[in-house]
């Protein structure tokens, strides 16, 4: 595609500022956007993804500190575009849970910055051989990790999302087009004018980052019937978002959804260990998916175990329902209703319930989990090794928190969400979750027979 | 979910026959599952999968095992069913060509016991450890090979796909819901009485494979609709079956669409090499998706290129239909349109075209390509390079014919199919196609800080 006035940034002449006032990034993207359907940008993604897709590790990733230098230089900017986002927020009555997650300061910026260079510094995921053979014709085979192509990135309200994306679809050579909640689209323009800036000055083309303007949810639904140029979509957002992306999808979806995890602490085991893990699979940060929100307990062994798990976490703040069996041993818990099991607090509350050994605890796992993260806490190696076998879930934990499910946790670096799906990718999940693979056959000539 | 009336499958009083006259296969499984609906099914289905999911790997190539043998021993029963659909098709005046993919002989029986047997052989799926590393703090991270779960597999006339879908399901740890096309309706009933016999013998649930009643596309819709059930759906089929199953679908699909195969025989090539992969990548068997559709020629050197292989292939009994620059080179080359680039013949016809360098081609392929197989013959390592890391499709090709790009011509054995989506898997796939991963992390009391 011939670069055009279509192609240029709304802040392009601003590319050599450091942190001076930018010209409204939204009202002045929104116009050079204006001629262009959701059709269109999608076509250039594709077109850029082709570009892109044979360049070599070097060019990707000098783009990529091209944006953690940008976000930094910018960072007054953004700043200033951020508090008019906040501001016509809060003057919309919007909720302050909201707020806060929208709202950027200098350390966040800086963050945003660092987790970018992050993902430049680590391996780069194409290129590398899944598997290799050669046949006794001397053909040889192999499967060779390469982009997917265009990523339609479907998000809320957090404007670093905008850089954390951009950066992993880049990592990985694909095309992304972003569709951001509208509350945030200032901050948005201003990170998508910093990106457009790396990437021209990286040589990579700039309409491999797309961004729709902010509007109402039927844009949503276009961009996801774009399935001659959009390969995947990843929703990451509230679950009444992930409905409807799923509903409306014709394009592959990786979903991110809620995390309904559990910890079962089994029969014999080490007491101080089990509070530890459940005071910090709860308590550490109540507000994420990997957090648990149940905790199961072998009725065998629960008199021991669950009083001074029980105290400690009451100790720490957190409100318990138990069922029967737990409010038999622990006075404090309020009465569980069916209600309780399988929902999702992201809360200081904890569901607690004592189950008939490691099956009833796999029975409740089957019946309410979310296919997320679940713990076991046990010194029974049959037991955990039934539990890595028989748990379906994105991630399985033997003796351990939950919330080390986690791309940073895990030492794989900046995290493009969890999926919840099981196709294609699972748990956490970064650039390397963002290829794809080519089968690559070499030959001298070789035919059927 | 307990055994029960719905849980009996209808030839399981035959099952110690060696062949004898079954009772209608059809109309005895209507009956029985007469009360079980799909969600029923489904249910079914999931809760044989999570059974199914710790089995070791003796237990389900046990199965596979039986299948085969099972296969071979009722043959004559399984013919005579054949027999019936083939008959019941003609007098509803059912084609030939349908009717030629419906119709079971005893070779081709054989042949599926073959195939079975083959992925009984083959290495496990499962349990593979496909990265592994462990954190400062001790904690294990490992990201390990496990079923998907429950494949909903929708197909059209074919009975061995009722055998090996089975089979390569349940040896990735899968359940499988089968929807096979009512014409082949008796003979995959017969098919699925003797996979239940062999679940059972070898231990393994036998609602881990269930049939649909064959019936009205609405069925299928409900099918593609039990997102709490149902992981993946794979359509094999026409056009018209896929893009329902894409219009309907809310679980995740992989897709096995059309191959709009090219050869792109690049200036300088060994034109005897360039015949030999043309003629057999477009004539040893015209009627696949790996054969190819359009030859590209480069402009540069058509006059010494295209004269003989159009020769060769006019000589095999191919229609050519050309551009200008073909035709003025191959006088018996009929008039291409527009209509003929990114045209799936399926037949003995094949489309020309010369264009300008490998540029040309790639622009060609970017353009009507359908993402399944793509060559090149050539002697130029730059240009081999460069087809290897710009084509995007399942499979590329240098010097070798796209007829290779199989299962078995590959080395992999028996194929659910090509997958020409880029999510999950592409190409080829087999049983390591139906697997997933898990996310296990080992500890001894780490949490996060």
């Amino acid at each position: 595609m011939p670069p055009g006035p279509r192609g240029e940034s709304p802040t392009r002449t601003t590319s050599a500022s450091t942190g001076g006032r930018l010209p409204d990034p939204l009202t002045s993207t929104l116009v050079s956007a204006q001629p262009s359907s959701i059709v269109e940008q999608c076509r250039r993604a594709k077109a850029a993804a082709r570009k892109l897709a044979p360049m070599p590790r070097a060019a990707r990733d000098a783009a990529l500190r091209g944006i953690a230098a940008g976000l930094r230089q910018r960072a007054e900017a953004l700043l200033e575009a951020n508090a008019e986002d906040v501001a016509a927020g809060r003057a919309r009555g919007t909720n302050e849970a909201l707020l806060d997650r929208l709202v950027l300061n200098p350390k966040r910026v800086e963050e945003m910055a660092h987790a970018v260079e992050e993902i430049a510094g680590q391996d780069d995921p194409l290129g590398h051989v899944l598997s290799e053979w050669t046949r006794p014709d001397g053909l040889r085979i192999r499967r060779v990790a390469v982009p997917i192509g265009v990523i339609a990135m479907i998000y809320e309200a957090r404007p670093n999302v905008t850089a954390d994306a951009s950066a992993l679809c880049l990592k990985a050579g694909n095309a992304v087009v972003l569709r951001g909640g509208s509350e945030a689209a200032r901050s948005n323009f201003t990170i998508l004018g910093v990106v457009h800036d790396a990437l021209t000055k990286a040589g990579l083309p700039r309409d491999a980052v797309q961004m729709l303007p902010p509007g109402d949810r039927a844009a949503i639904a276009e961009l996801l019937h774009q399935t001659d140029t959009v390969d995947l979509a990843i929703p990451r957002g509230g679950d009444a978002l992930l409905r409807y992306v799923r509903e409306n999808a014709r394009v592959p979806v990786i979903a991110h959804a809620a995390g309904v995890c559990h910890l079962f602490v089994d029969a014999g085991a080490d007491v101080e260990m089990a509070t530890r893990i459940a005071v910090n699979a709860k308590l550490q940060r109540p507000g994420t998916c990997n957090a648990i929100e149940c905790l199961l307990v072998d009725a065998g062994d629960a008199s021991r175990l669950l009083p001074p798990i029980a105290a400690a976490l009451l100790e720490g703040g957190c409100e318990l329902r138990g069922d029967e069996r737990t409010r038999a041993l622990v006075a404090r818990a309020i009465p569980a209703t069916d209600d309780d099991w399988g929902h999702e607090y992201v809360d200081r509350i904890l569901a607690v319930r004592v189950v008939d050994g490691i099956d009833g605890a796999l029975d409740h796992i089957a019946r309410y989990g979310s296919g997320h993260t679940e713990a076991i806490c046990t010194r029974n190696p049959a037991h955990a090794e039934r539990w890595r076998h028989e748990v379906d879930a994105a991630c399985v934990v033997v003796n351990a928190s939950t919330r080390l499910h986690d791309g940073g946790q895990v030492g794989m670096g900046a995290e493009i969400g969890t999926a919840t799906s099981k196709l294609h990718w699972r748990g956490t999940m970064g650039a390397q979750g963002l290829t794809t693979f080519q089968w690559v056959l070499d030959g001298d000539g070789q035919l059927r027979t």
